[in-house]
């Protein structure tokens, strides 16, 4: 008798993250077999090579096979779409799941075109580099961070738990939220820094390059992450994105303001209170 | 005979920069003897126990002596007080320096107020860290960075090229700007980034503290840095800050009206010119 969680899972996009996800659920010995799906055969045995998965194809319908679980770890803009293709080669009772850093959009339009007895369960782990492919994945990448877990009205109780069971059984963390505060939540910890890294790049004069610190680097790490995903976060969660923004431009205005207004003593009160703040994390 | 470059140098301040600049300038044998000087009494012990210094003392006469150079590594709010309580302590001849991250200001101070024989150079090696204090001083700490001196067409050549022998014979390359220059610069790549980084944790809301990876960890990690430092950089340099935060301003806003209008062509090309630029450095 096999003591795997599952029997099968896909992963349909074997880059950072799908590939992390891969060597840990082998890690873990959580599936009896882990099968990786990549679009381009050149890929096929980068992927091979590390170890990722069990078996890797370029052809979606063999990929998926009689999976029980499918994971779509490709980039946020081609989610829903995936979603569309995947739903008729799927036995009933299937579970998708993704690990995208957007939600609400998403959830929105895959609720709408899923057919009955197939179910959807929004995920995001919080785990990220700005390097990418599978040729940077780990094992350990989602350690000491948290998955979330979006849940609706619509979501079916029986998916929700053999998603969480999935990451759980890989040792992560689960946080519930709705897809609308999982996307106000990274608007805040997430895409905004990365918005205001690239802005600090963009910035930068002819000549800045040699008279660049430690704290430039670090702060801007990020404007090195891949254009197109991005493109794609800031586009897809646009809503929740100029939302936040307004309110990330009220407390630099605020600072600013005090600069200007040579107010010393409450420049120092807030910026007291915003180390306090940081220090906790 | 002896070899070092240097009798006598007393420094001013023995805190993370101070004490760092110390334990190189023993580590490189550049000077006969090297002076602390403190505030207050309770540092005495830690600074002797980090062997910054050979000797250090809270009185600033007999801290100065008969040094050739003076190093002020106080904070920036404190610098121009500093001078001036020096001045009527040193021999004729000897120049006094200063490690400050904001320079118009306080030259433009400090030039009114000194007498004909001493000597002023503005410093500022590009190092530091949201840690402070001589607990964390390196010998290493300006390794593979630069440190900038500021000229001015008051600036006495021999000064200037006494403190550039300092630096060099430490190992660490000099580059020569204006004080305006050098405020600009800095607002573009030190200061405007601890100002996102104090708003981008402003903008944190309660609770999303578990949601919060590594991009915002390492993006805000100089939101840790002492606020009173940080009030007396924002300050004094606000002429420089405020022209290039509008700069900084205009930047996000042009990302930010892409995205609001759905502009993702033109969006990912300006994310892939930004990522560019930040993977130069």
């Amino acid at each position: 008798m096999s003591t795997t969680l599952f029997r099968r899972i896909t992963i349909i996009g074997v880059g950072l993250i799908g590939g992390s996800l891969g060597l840990r659920i082998r890690q873990k010995k959580l599936a009896d077999k882990v099968v990786g799906v990549v679009r381009r055969k050149a890929s096929l045995q980068k992927v091979l090579d590390s170890k990722a998965v069990d078996e890797v194809t370029t052809d979606l319908a063999e990929g998926i096979g009689r999976s029980e679980i499918v994971v779509i770890a490709t980039p946020v803009g081609s989610i829903v779409e995936q979603v569309k293709s995947i739903v008729p080669l799927v036995k009933p009772g299937t579970v998708i799941t993704d690990v995208g850093s957007v939600k609400a959009e998403i959830i929105s339009s895959v609720e709408k075109t899923l057919p009955k007895g197939i179910f959807f369960v929004g995920g995001h782990p919080l785990a990220g580099s700005e390097k990418s492919g599978v040729e940077n994945a780990r094992a350990d990448l989602f350690d000491k961070t948290v998955a979330i877990l979006t849940t609706t009205p619509k979501t079916n109780p029986r998916a929700f738990r053999k998603i969480r069971d999935l990451w759980e059984g890989l040792g992560i963390e689960v946080r519930v939220l709705s897809p609308n505060d999982h996307d106000l939540i990274l608007a805040r910890t997430s895409h905004i820094p990365h918005l205001t890294a690239f802005a600090l790049v963009a910035a930068l004069q002819n000549g800045d390059e040699s008279f660049v610190a430690s704290g430039f680097k670090d702060t801007t790490r990020i404007a090195a992450s891949d254009p197109t995903m991005w493109k794609d976060i800031f586009f897809s969660n646009r809503k929740a994105l100029l939302k936040e923004i307004k309110s990330f431009q009220v407390r630099l205005e605020k600072i600013t303001s005090l600069i200007q207004k040579e107010e010393q003593d409450k420049l120092l009160q807030e910026l007291e209170k915003i180390q306090a703040k940081r220090e906790k994390l």
